[in-house]
């Protein structure tokens, strides 16, 4: 066999996963005799820096147990976009990669690092370099094309619903009416938002609307459903994505929170606080609005061991695919009844810079919910057993 | 013996220990012969309106195990105030009390719950009547004098220092400098922002500046410390009290978060978004504010084990009080370097409407950080074996 060296880079937001998938990469490589590991610190623009470290100290079954349970990004992230014609980054990466004689690289990231892992395999078929590139998908967002999910997602899912419950808990000790207003992650999908519905309670469903992007947002309708739920019950709460627009497709956040990356994304917050804002001048009860912020793709304390299992073997795979000596590609995923989760092989150019939005048949849109078909989905998703574990609180008859 | 039948109530913002002290109450009751067992729904506002029920129900050890671990409030809380002079309201309780024969009541809260206990207490000392009243403290803000620390306060800590340990991971993976404020409750005493200390990964402390009610706050100062830290390391890491106020008294946060209660006082939201916006007239890099809202106090999946056992203690003791025919105390708690924690009878009148700040001894002005004194504090109240167990993150050594 050919010496085979790879390098590895993390890029995009963090997950509680991202991690263990790196893990993965490093313990297979190890197995299949790669001579070198490294790390890129920072993705792809701290490697343009020449920033990197050698991984192979950690292939200790202690830190390599410790490497997985760490949430965020052990080698540091970016948000760096290569542009189309901009051969000299392109070749100055290639120099930086030969110099240390990398055969193989894995990049873990979303939507728009897989953009990165496209344009650099394209430029090694055009250059006939024979250095080879492989995504890995990580996202809370769960929104790439080819993947029957993400990695991290289900445990970003557990925090959601585990703190919806306990939030659900906290609004429910006090007389009078309230309502809870719950924003969640999602910048242009509603994957995450949509786990608002896994909190139900001896059968019924804890959060009483939840709105996604996909749908698009009318204040009024919104409005005239909280008051006539607030008819029927005391405490209402409601769960929504970050990224809800309106019939004109204008974010439903206040324009202050509005931040552009490299790649042109909006990163945004506050339309928790919009809503609650609306709604005070409509009805006459408590409101609060709650963020959950960076803890909802972050918080290791809470992280699904399944996902995190699953998120090693995205890793070993992707070094498995390397093995068959395969570049341009990203490692999907699927699932078959039989077999569970599968990994699957797919051309990056299907996944890079695509967005997968939630399905809209998963919706219900008249009751402002998603539908059982979400459960079914979610539900291979969290355990082995098939079964959505969340804590059992005990609730007082009325 | 007399026949003996109690009721209890919960009152005041949930924590994830006060059902414990609840069942622990329920548990002692039941053991010690009790004839009837209820529970006031929503506190003394709810048993006004003869809202009760009846616990008996609850005692099976699966019940109780699941009521231990329980977040927020079982039995409804209130924030109702009994005037002095409101004798109305004063006679309507007794009637309520001796229409289901009660001879004790046992009314689990905070400094304002303790207000009514004595209020109570001393009306059926001037009536004579013969009912017991015993205050059981909880509140997450660890402010209640005479107790050498507060049920609920312990967990509440271990989820700040989860939390804030995730953040700071967060934080660490982009490029570039960043400033993270994150907001922590604490309306009057820095108690649980000091917990934010409790931080540290390999011998650092990961949190750079601690802002507690207890020190006049000072927006320029700040300034200056936030840019001279920028020279020296790439994120910094605030932790600032809800209740931070200027040197005239003024609290920093904006006043449209200001909420008043019956007790005239001001629950308030926003200081780490001021910080913020301050922050970013005068530095040139990422900032954000986190508010950890009402996660911090029910978070009912990080409740640590010790406290949730000492709360269930904290409400036999109080039975205990009252088999010895106590009224008008409350269950205070000393620490004992041979025994360790211990509870201890306190005259209510010496607790109610008071306030324990934060002691200033143990406040580092200098560096804006808390000193050892509160770790050796805190440390007897996570465990039973005197250690702080916080998950152990890897972090890349650069």
């Amino acid at each position: 066999m050919d010496r085979r060296r790879c390098i590895i880079g993390q890029s995009g937001g963090p997950t509680v996963a991202i991690n263990a998938t790196l893990a993965g990469v490093i313990k297979a490589a190890r197995q299949n005799g790669f001579d070198a590991i490294y790390g890129m610190v920072n993705g792809i623009q701290g490697f343009l820096e020449n920033q990197m470290i050698d991984l192979i100290p950690l292939c200790t079954e202690e830190k390599m147990e410790q490497l997985i349970h760490t949430p965020a990004m052990y080698l540091g992230s970016c948000r760096f976009k290569i542009a189309d014609n901009d051969v000299e980054t392109k070749n100055k990466i290639f120099e930086n990669l030969e110099r240390i004689h990398i055969t193989d690289v894995f990049y873990i990231g979303g939507n728009d690092s897989m953009d990165t892992v496209q344009k650099l395999s394209a430029h090694a078929a055009v250059t006939g370099s024979p250095i080879r590139f492989i995504g890995i998908p990580k996202t809370i967002d769960n929104d790439l094309e080819h993947a029957y999910y993400i990695p991290g997602y289900p445990s970003a899912c557990q925090y959601v619903a585990t703190t919806m419950l306990e939030i659900a808990h906290d609004a429910a000790i006090y007389p009078g009416h309230s309502v809870t207003i719950v924003e969640i992650m999602g910048r242009d999908a509603g994957w995450l938002a949509a786990s608002a519905s896994l909190v139900n309670q001896d059968g019924d469903q804890m959060v009483d609307l939840i709105y996604l992007p996909e749908v698009s947002f009318h204040m009024e309708d919104f409005i005239s459903r909280v008051k006539t739920l607030l008819l029927e019950k005391q405490h209402i709460i409601v769960a929504v994505s970050e990224g809800i627009r309106d019939n004109a497709g204008q974010y439903i956040a206040s324009p202050t929170g509005y931040v552009k990356d490299a790649f042109g994304n909006c990163s945004r917050s506050g339309c928790a606080a919009q809503l609650k804002q609306r709604l005070e001048t409509a009805v006459n009860c408590k409101i609060r609005s709650i963020e959950l912020n960076v803890l909802q793709r972050n918080a290791g304390h809470l992280a699904n061991e399944y996902d995190l299992q699953n998120a090693v073997r995205i890793g070993e795979t992707a070094v498995q695919y390397a093995m068959e000596l395969e570049t341009g590609i990203f490692v999907g995923s699927r699932y078959d009844a039989e077999y569970g989760l599968l990994f699957t092989k797919e051309n990056i150019s299907e996944v890079s810079n695509k967005v997968r939005a939630f399905p809209g048949e998963w919706i219900d849109r008249d009751q402002c919910q998603i539908k059982n078909d979400y459960i079914d989905y979610v539900r291979v998703l969290l355990a082995e057993d098939g079964m959505i574990h969340l804590p059992e609180y005990l609730r007082r008859e009325s």
